[in-house]
């Protein structure tokens, strides 16, 4: 699959958005729908939609309007939700938990196939069929089924170790829920950081005034 | 405190990782730094940080570089993490508890007064010293303890019913974990939406070509 080098990255972040409001419209049956409609329903303007789409060559027809179905399976193609990358959960604890727990990751591009964690009393418990196994273990996991990404749901201070460890292990893209800076000794690899502080400090900010 | 109504969000979404990186180099007792030693440390230019920090009339002086707790500070209040916003929880399911459980809302410019579940089995339930109360008590505990901010940690189809009251109870800013679009139908609040579908998809575009 061509990453679309010329797209910038603003553009395909909205692509996971359009996809859901597709994925939606499939559930309620609508088969066809214009810039104009998904722009009121998704509150972004028309033009936006018809610019972000072109940016892939474009699938609508004037006067016609998208086909629903199409566009989202075109959409999920160029994000690749298709090819399942087999993904590791590092660290059980809550947020380790609720990642194994509730990400469908079958939907989006990934399938967990093992979980881990250097707490003893986590060890041997299992998540959605999956077995919480020692971190101890991950070279040898890793060398027999070779995963191509982690999830990262462990504290900052464990991150330099760990991170070493899975780089050498050929894990080449990482959900970075610590506030560990991957990219500053790894900048080839792919990295999505969910900061949840940082989140909320720029609520704040956008709160200030209200 | 004044919003920088000329500041794009986009420099705003990079202040509280520079308050995260001066509030180490605090733990780690530096007192001074230039632009460039802050640089190599965070792994973007220093000309995109004096850049930004310029936005807010400028913290360094030439050839001396930034006093790390002046800076800290005055991006702090810029952020307003010292003006603590009274904030409620909605939902206790496995993402609210990460959140009630986990974030330390004072250090990010929230006081997580109140959590609120309809599932029978959760209410009277503690974390974090604060009891698990029905949602139907929202409207009582709203009009008497005033909260201006929510953390929304239910389920999509939840939300039409709860944003109304809401909204309606004098919330201003939503901290957004489900997939609703709230700004859809009520523009003016504040939003910051936490998509971890989203998210994943995206790393899954980043990693196709990996």
């Amino acid at each position: 699959m061509s990453k679309h080098e010329h797209i910038s990255m603003s553009v395909i972040r909205r692509l996971p958005r359009y996809y859901r409001f597709l994925s939606f419209l499939i559930e309620s049956d609508v088969m066809r729908i214009s810039s104009k409609e998904l722009s009121e329903k998704m509150g972004i303007t028309a033009s936006q939609i018809r610019q972000d789409l072109n940016c892939f060559g474009g699938f609508g027809q004037q006067g016609y309007g998208y086909i629903v179905e199409d566009l989202q399976k075109a959409i999920g193609e160029i994000l690749g939700l298709n090819n399942l990358k087999k993904t590791v959960v590092i660290g059980a604890g809550n947020i380790g938990r609720v990642v194994a727990t509730h990400m469908i990751f079958e939907n989006q591009g990934f399938k967990m196939i093992g979980i881990f964690d250097k707490n003893e009393r986590l060890i041997g418990e299992s998540i959605r069929g999956i077995r919480i196994d020692d971190s101890a273990s991950l070279e040898k996991f890793c060398n027999e089924n070779h995963p191509s990404v982690a999830a990262l749901c462990i504290p900052k201070e464990d991150v330099p170790e760990i991170i070493d460890r899975l780089i050498a292990l050929g894990i080449k893209a990482f959900w970075n829920f610590s506030h560990y800076d991957i990219l500053v000794k790894y900048p080839d690899v792919a990295v999505e950081n969910v900061h949840l502080n940082d989140s909320l400090m720029t609520l704040s900010y956008k709160s200030n005034d209200l």
